[in-house]
């Protein structure tokens, strides 16, 4: 929506999950937004510096003219600014809000850097280890499913929620993973209600255009991040 | 406050900033808990252990048999579970909550990890570059209150608010590094802001007491932690 003299600007990449996060939370709100894709690795444009100064990273957010950055920030910025449109992004309920804003931070902040090892480490050992985390935090988020959740289809309830959008905004580069690791992550036999959470998110509409192909995040990632990976490594 | 039946316990440990700042919201809002100090480095808890299995740190707040874990997180539930009680502790504007979660998690997050290693580093060169890194984070953060907080004598406005405890709960540690290195970090003459903040910060009631003694963080520092980080990095 927006109303009428409102600006909404998101600076972004796209293969970047957090810029995924903040793609779906506008369009869950409604929210019509002029999307610039940004340089990440050199040649930073002007207005990314400018309204990023301390991490020079996107996502950023830029609503009338005023910058906000850092995806989590970014969530919490459009539930209560759009908050009378559409389902609220966060629960209502204090404790439920403490519960989402955990485990999405767990996600993004550990669990996701963990996963993305196993493409970036050297070593079968240095890989067993990343593939045994990833699994570790997988089972602890499918028993706070079971415990928390079960029987809802999201982690908002009947709505995407917070916890949705931060966990599913990872899905494109989980697919990635499993697929140029050769190794299943989000498994239905060991995690039938993720796996089956995995899969109701990625079909609803809105959601789904925002979600990159997996074989367009495979060349990216052999062609770009890996080079970069490797030259960072030796 | 805590009304009648409520059971407000925390797991904390003296020195750590993150628990600080719990101490000093529960204050703020006056919310009576019960203070349960914990072995983080060995032996510890199986309360700790059962309330935050992810992480296995503090503080953590548990409301009626409820953990919550992660210091940020708790600051919001007890703002949000405590809403009518005192002055909120984050502002009701959505762009300053924006603003007032992003430099509190740039400094918890960034900035703190960057000062400590003053004490932590071995050689010169490494320590010229923490203290020069700690002097740019200082450096924007002036900036900002000049830009966005002059005037107002505590960046939640009249009152003490989310930013002022997430910087304040750090100034033990601050006084700590600049007595041990001998460096001014908040210098008056290059940050005058932020050290007539930190002063009047330090001057409020209910914040002192929360705040340790630093010839006791001292203490602390060379008997506990320095031997620590010394077998680490050897």
């Amino acid at each position: 929506m927006a109303a009428s003299g409102e600006e909404v600007k998101l600076l972004g990449v796209w293969p970047s999950p957090y810029v995924i996060k903040v793609k779906i939370a506008l369009e869950l709100k409604g929210v019509r937004y002029e999307y610039l894709e940004q340089e990440i690795w050199e040649n930073k444009s002007e207005l990314l510096l400018k309204s990023n100064p301390v991490y020079k990273k996107v996502p950023v957010l830029i609503h009338n003219d005023r910058p906000v950055c850092e995806s989590a920030i970014i969530l919490q910025y459009i539930d209560e600014v759009w908050a009378g449109a559409r389902p609220s992004i966060l629960p209502s309920d204090p404790y439920e809000r403490a519960i989402a804003r955990f485990w999405a931070g767990y996600f993004e902040d550990t669990w996701f850097y963990g996963a993305i090892k196993i493409l970036q480490v050297k070593t079968e050992k240095e890989k067993a280890e990343a593939i045994e985390q990833s699994f570790a935090g997988l089972s602890l988020l499918e028993e706070t499913y079971e415990k928390s959740f079960k029987g809802k289809p999201f982690f908002g309830g009947d709505n995407i929620g917070y916890l949705d959008i931060a966990l599913g905004s990872f899905l494109g580069w989980v697919k990635t993973i499993e697929k140029m690791s050769g190794l299943k992550l989000i498994d239905g036999a060991k995690f039938p209600l993720l796996a089956t959470w995995a899969e109701r998110f990625c079909s609803v509409a809105t959601v789904k255009e925002h979600i990159p192909k997996t074989d367009k995040m495979i060349e990216y990632c052999s062609k770009v991040l890996q080079p970069k990976w490797h030259a960072l490594n030796n």
